[in-house]
């Protein structure tokens, strides 16, 4: 541990330089190459990532703490016509607009802004994300050259009025109306009650001069369902309300208050026909509905397919500020000395503690995991909406693919903030070290963009699709044959989305064999177990649902709600897994690849260790075996330590966006004049005896 | 299902009313005796818990949200006057000086101020029970004369000056100076470096006329460790510092914004001798040394024994705040309805989902359990703390309870309070609502007062010590026999604090008999085998520590770090089910005994099944048993679910209390309209057909 200890902190003495001293000759511990790690850490827009960065680096966005909610809002407002200035939220758009039809570049660029204030991202994302975006996916080519461009230049402040007060995660089943009266050849757009008002509506409270509105298209009496509408909601010159149109301001929230979300109302409020933003249904002059989707459930989830990118861009945000927060916790953890447990005169540093170890390197693990997977996602979003590989079935895996990480990496960062935040004790509260603040504003993101609960049980749905597509007809004990025939190891990848019928669940292997849990394929195949044989569970036991009555059908689903989230987490765990292993492919440098190898086996044992006893109950895993899976991380803490600071810094993130007091080496600072500072004062012998020492003295003198 | 949904969530048809009817008779479902529950809830304190909920009932004492930090702090200092006026915060105090010597009394009615503003709570925590308290129990006489009735009046706001920058939960290594000086018969208090510095200290930025500030007392060269000594800070007319004193606002934190913390620092300032406050130590005029408590070591335990009253108080209102939280989410899980699984026409409410319940009762349980143990503790408190059984060892056994409880609860609060906010989706999000303001002034209580992680690590090291003093000499193998040999059932309680040598683990029994988990001595055995097992384990692990350099000694604790405090962990939770299953005892009601005691079996086995790889790897369930862990638990979910509106009732706090805009019956009212529209609509023909059943129509004239 001493060894540990003295090794320093800081970032001077290179592994390259300790390379050529006998005593590291002798260690021959491996080095992090972190710039290198670094790289690879930016991905495929690493170019974008780092002018996002170099713009989130500037004070001019930096979230000021203490401001009022008004004050908050008046600021974030400013901030986002700086974004325009530096050319930084235009990147999605098409180029005869004047951006750059970059779809995973201007995710890649929007997540980065979170370190900046999180509260800019999200009405960023507001402004061009959603609102613009819906005109842009959802409208033709006259909607985009009447609006985009008022929206790109931030003219045109405008809302994504989705979500009701009485529907959030149902988009299905929202209440608002948009009716079409051929006689005027206008729409008429009404909330017919309370519960239908528009809420938590970014923009909607102060800044939002256009709306896009979600509302049932109705038309010749019949319901078309959820349709999007342009509307515009206030005058430009008096930001009054225009005539039917009210709302309330939805006031402080528990963070993000640099936005103005609220909550509209319509009135048969009546917009021009060609207001109906057409792309996948048009209503024509005398009120004929025609689509190019003829299911109703497939253009519905056609149009809704814009949502998802608000959740890769929540999943990558989440994963950056789980960074900032670890960067900040494990550098102060190395400086930082508390109790002086192994020698009188030297207390440790939190790091060194075995616990300490536990709770950051863990979640460290976890975030290089996540880190990983979003990449990935990304790369499936830019595939999908840059057009080369968008097929519908490309397009359900993507969602399902955003719908299994963003409910892990944003519950992760929630995490993750609170533990940095209570592993740095009294000074983690402290709003200078911005876990409280950033934990505060990130907190919605676990709810917002579809409900992580919800988003989880979707991904179990598709799950449960997958087998009963392959296993439409085999009963359970024929698939458990099947399951058990397969060769370990065999390709189980299709286009980003797991798919559980082709698991490998070579239990045999598992249990026979003595191969370590270290093993790669090892924990592959305990972790694809996992998931296979709770989606076959529960679809036995939900077989014949089809045949039940709705009621019945729905009350069995029910019983099983638990198990089927435990089904879906479990998929996304092991996606996690996957694209932190796949990575390492990638890992040019033996010594980085040592160090991630560790990380990642920590990773994949944590979650083994998390449902240990699933592992034992259904035979994965023998008793002596379970028992070692604790040992194991512990030992992994142990190799990890020395390389900690390394690879919180392969992270990138500079001072000016940690800004956390604590890591900027002040503690290092204090706590070597406080230790200098007893040195001397030992040395000169001016030190005031210890009465316990006298006291231990004078009982010698006694015997 | 659809039965439990029929049930009014309302209050209105009471059990009585409902025994008259046919149906209810055929149910023969229990009832909660809502008023007696509350009764018992309310404890032995319920008069001081009703007069202090009232006056936390009261707008002068909520919190205002949106305020600066300097707004709110100006409030809150008001507050505390107010708090004065209202007799609400001396009963701890002599009655020779006004107040009425009432130790549990004071706690509890300081608890119930945290649902009026928990900076409320704690600035007054800071004035009356750290500040005055220290005073009152480590000053004499001479001391209480002269500044308690300042203190109790608040002529004289003050600061509890201990922790350091540089040391927090290390008391004893605190770096500040008071030297004695026998020519002027003088302290000089010094801040030797940075480090040493005053941090976090509530009053310090503003308030703070006094001080007491804990120092390393040095005279005649000799330290004889941490006293307190009282120290004017500022000038009472202008406010400003006295030369020699200097500090810092610590500004805005993630919550407690209502409290002025800062940094305070002493450049050897003066004090006279007789500002000692000396109790446990004194300086004569020559300096000479001289206390009751010969051992530095138990006088410096003896001196901070008056922190525990810290820990007492935040325990009940980490239990407070959770309860306040489970009232509002689960009232609101009734009303709110999401998605028509189970019907055409009608939404589920959000509490018939197995999710939601999973989510909720799992933590209305924790909370139950949490409250009957911090009964417990705060009699145990009272018990010390009036004298009444206040030995030595009832001190320990108090600092060991208070120390095992409190992580738990404020853990608890901060989970609870996080969930409540995610089941409740963007309303829960909303400031009105609450749970992120209560959650974000309550993250501090898991740092302070002891961080948490620390705390667990004090009852490891009893349990071991306990331990320790039993199996002195006797290997792990005897040990194991005499633990089978124990009877099951026998009394294993003494003084609050569960003895680990006294455990029962008659594993035997549980493997062999074919007792239900739901069996109250199952349920024992196996929580109590688990931390009895793993101390054991720990403590031959342990074994010959002693023997070793402090170096090796201190690596070798560090690698069992993590299974100690998930024994400290297990024996708290441990204490908080023996607490319930106690409380069961004093439930007359059979049908509310009932209902609770499905209550304590959820707890009891939500803590067997988060552990459940545990008893699975150690032989104490079998496979077949651990399977049936899950099942039980959903099957109770469904038992408590009619019963889960009465049972946050009962917790007694009303709408000013718990001010939650959600839970108002708001949602229900907005639900009921939007149904009755919906209904009248398909009443009148008048409604648009859905383009879906159009489709299936035409799809069926074809055929």
């Amino acid at each position: 541990m001493t060894e540990l200890v003295d090794r320093p902190a800081g970032r001077k003495q290179r592994p390259a330089a300790r390379a050529t001293t006998a005593r590291a000759a002798a260690d021959a511990r491996p080095a992090v190459d972190v710039a290198g790690l670094g790289e690879q850490l930016l991905g495929k827009w690493a170019e974008t990532r780092r002018q996002a960065r170099d713009l989130a680096a500037r004070p001019e966005l930096h979230k000021i703490e203490g401001l009022t909610h008004t004050e908050h809002r008046a600021r974030v407002s400013g901030q986002l016509k700086y974004l325009v200035e530096n050319e930084a939220v235009h990147r999605a758009f098409p180029e005869s607009l004047g951006g750059s039809d970059d779809h995973g570049g201007n995710i890649a660029g929007f997540e980065e802004l979170v370190v900046a204030d999180p509260s800019l991202q999200i009405k960023a994302g507001v402004q061009w994300g959603l609102f613009g975006s819906a005109v842009m996916h959802l409208g033709t080519a006259e909607h985009h050259a009447k609006w985009l461009p008022g929206i790109m230049s931030l003219e045109i402040p405008g809302c994504f009025a989705m979500t009701e007060t009485g529907h959030g995660s149902d988009v299905a089943s929202i209440a608002t109306t948009a009716t079409y009266d051929p006689a005027t050849e206008e729409f008429v757009v009404h909330t017919p009650f309370r519960a239908a008002w528009k809420d938590y509506i970014g923009n909607a409270a102060i800044d939002g001069l256009g709306a896009v509105v979600f509302a049932q298209l109705v038309t010749r009496g019949v319901n078309h369902g959820v349709h999007a509408f342009y509307v515009d909601l206030r005058d430009p010159d008096t930001r009054e309300f225009l005539p039917g149109i009210g709302g309330e301001d939805d006031g402080i929230k528990g963070g993000l208050n640099g936005i103005d979300n609220g909550r509209l109302h319509f009135t048969n409020v009546r917009i021009p026909r060609t207001n109906l933003l057409n792309r996948y249904g048009n209503v024509d002059a005398d009120g004929t509905y025609s689509s190019p989707i003829a299911s109703p459930g497939r253009r519905f989830f056609t149009m809704l397919g814009t949502l998802v990118q608000g959740r890769v861009s929540l999943d990558g945000a989440a994963v950056a500020a789980s960074k900032v927060a670890l960067k900040a916790a494990i550098q102060y953890a190395t400086e930082r000395r508390q109790f002086n447990a192994s020698s009188h005169t030297e207390e440790e540093v939190l790091l060194d503690y075995q616990r300490h170890q536990k709770r950051l390197f863990t979640r460290l693990a976890t975030t290089y995991a996540a880190g990983f997977a979003h990449e990935q996602l990304l790369q499936k979003f830019d595939d999908v909406f840059s057009g080369a590989h968008d097929t519908d079935e490309d397009r359900q895996d993507l969602e399902t693919l955003a719908a299994a990480l963003k409910p892990l990496s944003t519950w992760h960062a929630l995490d993750t903030l609170q533990e940095c935040r209570e592993a740095c004790g009294g000074a983690g509260f402290l709003i200078e070290n911005r876990f409280a603040s950033l934990r505060a504003d990130l907190d919605v993101y676990a709810t917002f963009e579809g409900d992580n609960t919800v988003l989880l049980q979707l991904v179990a749905k598709r799950l449960l699709a997958d087998y009963a597509k392959e296993f439409r007809s085999v009963d359970f004990g024929v698939l458990a044959r099947y399951v058990v025939g397969q060769a370990t190891g065999a390709a189980i990848h299709r286009t980003g989305l797991r798919q559980v019928a082709q698991f490998v669940a070579d239990t045999g292997s598992v249990q026979k064999a003595a191969i370590a849990l270290r093993d790669e394929e090892s924990q592959r195949a305990l972790l694809t177990d996992r998931v296979q044989a709770i989606v076959a569970e529960a679809a036995t036991a939900l077989k014949g649902t089809g045949r039940m009555s709705q009621e019945k059908g729905a009350a069995l689903f029910n019983r099983h709600q638990n198990e089927l989230i435990d089904a879906a987490q479990a998929h996304a765990e092991l996606l996690q897994w996957e694209a932190f292993t796949e990575a390492l492919r990638d890992v040019k440098d033996p010594g980085t690849r040592t160090v991630l190898t560790w990380l990642r086996d920590l990773f994949g044992l944590s979650l083994i260790e998390k449902n240990l006893s699933w592992y034992l109950m259904n035979g994965r895993l023998s008793m002596q075996r379970g028992r070692t899976v604790g040992e194991y991380i512990n030992r992994l803490l142990v190799k990890i330590r020395p390389h900690a600071v390394d690879l919180v810094d392969a992270f990138g993130y500079g001072e000016d966006h940690v800004r956390a007091a604590i890591a900027t080496g002040a503690e290092k600072e204090r706590q070597d004049h406080a230790r200098a500072y007893l040195r001397a004062q030992r040395a000169s012998g001016q030190a005031p005896v210890d009465e316990k020492v006298l006291l231990a003295r004078t009982a010698g003198h006694r015997n």
